[in-house]
């Protein structure tokens, strides 16, 4: 079992709360917007400008910074054993378009605080650190999501992202060019590091913590999502000539479909995700009967089978409810949830205890770069209470001793990792 | 009990079927589309063209031709008491964007028919007959629709209407004036008219007679409709970290509302017709519970007091399903029923025999014209089989025989009304 030591805990100790949160604050007003969010969508100039803010954090405690192909920047403070694969401590400094100053910015400053707390100590570690800022986390701009890190981890090939387009009709290659050159980091292989292990440190993005009163939770995975879209096919029609008995209508068909599966899918644990997030209908219009509805449904669980049982449970309910409709059935992506490597998950309690941070086991609904990190390395991920459940939203917020508290174990687990 | 003569079924049988056809066909020319339909919305300058045909078909013939205010035209046969209330034929000749080639048109150029068949019977009416060709009806190119014939009725101010926009932008009021001034009819106050009676011939839009296999049929009345909103308002939260119990999905709350109304509404007469037609969702992103949804149901029925009755469900069962989330309910328009004048439809059904069409009574599920003129005098509808019931849509047919037939029940309608 791996136990954090005295020094871990100097450099837990050493985290500095006011450091921290004027480093947050520095940060939020890159992309600021009016009512206290950030807008700063990835392989924006005002990204870049966030890149280029800790490439100069960087420079000035002399550390090297590099970037690759998909444009991720890393932060390096060299390790005692400079051939040593390196620790990866990271998240992303891409927002939602309307987004809070700490989602996925918090991860990485916290990673800078980290850096700086060792080396305030005068410490070095025997492997090198790396603090990561994955590229494109939110796919609010472009899809997939957690490009960066995806590519990183060779889950998804960088290449066959290149000819997308983002929501301003741009290339995602030549948008990945213009950000990388207009980033002052050295150039490196995307495949050219190979982390020893992988920490993240976020918040929760939803109320348990908050809720329990706890400023700090372990997370022990992510719950895999699999979006699925179901298309009712009816027949449109006038709303004042046709008779019930003689119409198809789409939407009927959509709304038994969502009542049924809500009914069948009750979980009385309440760890399912079930979620009709998007319905278009067609032709929308008042006075006629619906022909066509898509409907997309985003189901979350920790475990695969369950999302399996749950998938073939939309394929018996829809054609069944939306009768005398047609339906279709097909998933549009499917990511599978992740348990963190159990050596890494016991490190975050014991370093929790020590820090007094008494940090409870729990699941991430929200993905996060780590899901792709935890296919390559050994990966964990520290939770931190944030205000109202609310994320994804210009109101996000949370406490500045919590994020610190999170901080200073991530500092201890990062340097036991480090020496290890 | 209004019955045809003699004269009157020599008025009808002198409709001639080929020339009613060929009439409908150069017609159709102005705005033709690819796919047989026609795009000719009011106001247009194909619709100018449109009412000038007309016009010049009138002139040819020696009928003088006027328009009002609100751009309805009238071409005229006189009577021989010139200072009686004329008898009105009518209906509208603006179509929908992608419309057919007789909703609507088939009325006026069918009352023209009843002119030409007069005329070539070397016969005079005791009363003048007026063809109109009221504007807007079909509300696809700006609101309220019926605009004409409501302006004329009086049942709406034709002075609310000016100021409203036009899809593409235009202002109604520059629109009408525009349109007046390139139609080649003398301008006439628009309430210096008042007619005796009124009539209106009109493919059916819906499959009733194309399935009993009966060309004709006589319109009962023509149904109300209320367009009631339903707003169901939650709140987002993100897909993947908010546990069900937490949650206030106002898409949930619009499934369930659907489903309990089509439950609570089954009408084993099936004359009832609810259409949800249209669903508009926010922020309608697959990985955010649902905060609002906005729901347009459009309620029809040929007894108001059915109508107050389902509405009143509405209110009581979109609380009560919506829960936990609340809703507002507005009624966004509403027309009550019209039930004809029964002396008119005993005599369409009287001339209905006499032609041999034996038409059965029915109600119209679709609103029109004669809506409006219902309120101010005796109304009366015909109906003619369409094929497949298609309407409002560029495959919109009809026989040539059964257009003609039911002409000649309106021609032996008119006469008779026109010499009462």
């Amino acid at each position: 079992m791996l136990r954090p030591d005295a020094k871990a805990a100097a450099v837990g100790n050493a985290v500095d709360q006011d450091r921290l949160w004027d480093l947050l604050m520095r940060l939020a007003e890159i992309g600021a917007l009016e009512n206290g969010g950030v807008n700063r969508q990835a392989l924006t100039e005002l990204d870049t400008e966030a890149k280029n803010f800790v490439i100069e954090w960087a420079r000035a405690r002399g550390f090297s910074a590099f970037q690759d192909d998909a444009a991720n920047l890393f932060v390096r403070m060299p390790g005692a054993a400079a051939s040593q694969d390196p620790l990866i401590v990271g998240s992303h400094l891409d927002s939602q378009p309307t987004g809070g100053k700490f989602d996925g910015a918090f991860g990485v400053l916290a990673g800078l605080e980290v850096l700086e707390s060792i080396r305030q100590q005068g410490l070095t570690p025997e492997r090198p650190i790396e603090v990561a800022a994955w590229t494109n986390e939110e796919a609010s701009r472009f899809l997939p999501g957690a490009t960066g890190s995806s590519a990183f981890a060779g889950t998804r090939e960088l290449s066959a992202v290149l000819d997308n387009r983002t929501v301003d009709g741009a290339r995602v290659g030549d948008e990945l060019a213009a950000s990388i050159a207009a980033t002052r980091a050295e150039l490196r292989p995307i495949h050219s590091v190979r982390p020893c292990a992988s920490l993240e440190i976020h918040i929760e993005q939803g109320p348990i913590l908050e809720q329990a009163g706890l400023p700090v939770g372990i997370v022990k995975g992510i719950q895999g999502v699999r979006r699925i879209q179901v298309e009712i096919l009816g027949e449109t029609a006038h709303a004042g000539t046709t008779q019930q008995a003689l119409r198809k209508d789409a939407l009927d068909g959509a709304a038994r479909i969502m009542v049924s599966l809500r009914s069948l899918t009750k979980d009385y644990d309440d760890i399912l995700r079930l979620t009709f997030g998007r319905i278009d209908s067609f032709p929308n219009s008042p006075g006629t009967v619906t022909g066509k509805v898509r409907l997309t449904i985003d189901l979350r669980h920790p475990d695969k089978a369950v999302m399996d049982k749950v998938e073939g449970l939309i394929r018996e309910v829809a054609p069944a409810q939306a009768h005398p409709c047609r339906t279709e059935v097909r998933v549009l992506s499917t990511v599978d949830p992740i348990a963190f490597d159990p050596s890494i998950i016991g490190l975050l309690e014991n370093c929790a205890n020590m820090m007094n941070a008494s940090g409870p086991l729990m699941l991430s609904g929200a993905g996060h770069d780590s899901l792709h990190l935890g296919r390559i390395c050994p990966t964990g991920m520290v939770f931190v209470a944030c205000e109202g459940g609310i994320s994804h939203h210009e109101a996000e917020n949370a406490k500045p001793f919590d994020l610190a508290l999170g901080t200073r174990v991530l500092a201890a687990a990062a340097w036991t990792l480090a020496n290890r």
